[in-house]
């Protein structure tokens, strides 16, 4: 599957390695004119570019800043603003091969993107290519399952403290985005419910040297943790009946 | 990354298309002296071969078969004694990839698999690498995300009704494994809360002729579905705050 003219591409790169991403991800990204990689205003490298590099020739790259915020609205008109300029190469008749980390659909500004796009470009131009996400990468580091027989996964963002305690109420596992920020708070919440021993942290898995895989919480945890912290809770097994 | 001898590889290989294996995935496949297939009984076509054809030379494949039923304790037993059986050969200095349809951590039978090599193999020498899972292929064929901001999602399997009603109230996306044995209820269960035009169905997706891709559920769906078809179930939003 080669990248076609005047179409657009969502690809979802894995985590980080070069041989995370699919056999697909990687002839779209080799056959695309321009790549355009977002960068978060503030952030000083791109993780994608690292990832993508074995398969970058000829392609153009075109790295896009956005503000990294919690405003729906400003995120939206940024991505708008984004979706023009790239709209106005597609109907040159370029391809182009947006790249994200981890899976397009998964917490990923793509959809803004796609948003954006989808009021002037043929949906049948739009194409998504998932990827591995950080959930995936993480849990594989381990030897327990994420979900079997009945078990419920549930994928949340850490950030509203609330909805996390429900959450451990509703399911057998539980995979927590974004937890650097609210991490003492998060342990607090865990100690409490005796899981500090069961959780999981998996921070910037598959890139390099700020990896680091803590396979339960009760012995504390390193200070100055990464954005990229993930959470996994295992909370029981709901077997068939 | 090349297979080595005496480790045993989990290899998520997605939904079916070989072009949707990720690079390490391939490799290992590729390095490996075993490929394990496992195969459910009465099932009359290896899926899993299909999609890794490509990178079939001279490995031995083997297929080992267990029954597709809902006993834990019955289904244990056999993948025990499927891990002796392997284990034998990881001792002789072979290396044995197991191939499994999505990632191996979400609903799959590899997870016994681990479990019975656990007790006698050195943790060090077990890999698993993640696949990209059907609910991902499955969303990227619509240009909906699955989750932003502050959404949640949870997956499951469909097979527990009173469960799923309970999930309805609490995520934002719900994923619905195994939906074909439960469909008529399903579909009631839906019907009385107006979801039937916002949920999905995806069946069989990169596995060629049986694929089905339905966008909105309101105009009824097809007898005969597949084992293997999964709902995708948009349910609101929740926004950053």
């Amino acid at each position: 599957m080669n990248a076609l003219p005047g179409h657009f591409y969502a690809v979802g790169i894995g985590p980080g390695s070069p041989d995370l991403l699919t056999v697909r991800a990687v002839k779209i990204i080799e056959s695309a004119d321009i790549i355009l990689t977002p960068q978060a205003k503030g952030s000083n490298r791109s993780l994608a570019l690292h990832a993508i590099e074995p398969y970058l020739r000829s392609q153009e790259i075109l790295t896009v800043n956005y503000p990294m915020q919690r405003n729906g609205h400003d995120t939206r008109e940024r991505w708008n603003s984004i979706a023009v300029e790239i709209l106005n190469k597609l109907q040159q008749g370029v391809s182009v091969a947006m790249v994200t980390i981890g899976d397009p659909l998964i917490f990923a500004t793509t959809s803004y993107m796609i948003s954006g796009l989808s009021t002037a470009l043929p949906s049948e131009n739009i194409h998504l290519i998932p990827g591995i996400s950080a959930f995936q990468i993480g849990a594989s580091r381990f030897h327990d399952p994420l979900t079997l027989q009945e078990d419920r996964l549930t994928l949340m963002s850490a950030t509203d403290l609330t909805a996390v305690e429900n959450a451990l109420n509703h399911c057998e596992t539980l995979v927590l985005y974004k937890a650097a920020s609210v991490i003492d708070e998060l342990l607090e919440i865990l100690k409490k419910r005796g899981l500090l021993p069961t959780t999981k942290l998996v921070s910037c898995a598959e890139q390099g040297e700020g990896e680091l895989i803590l396979n339960g919480l009760e012995n504390g945890i390193p200070e100055d943790l990464s954005y990229m912290t993930t959470l996994i809770i295992r909370l029981g097994e709901k077997q068939w009946t």
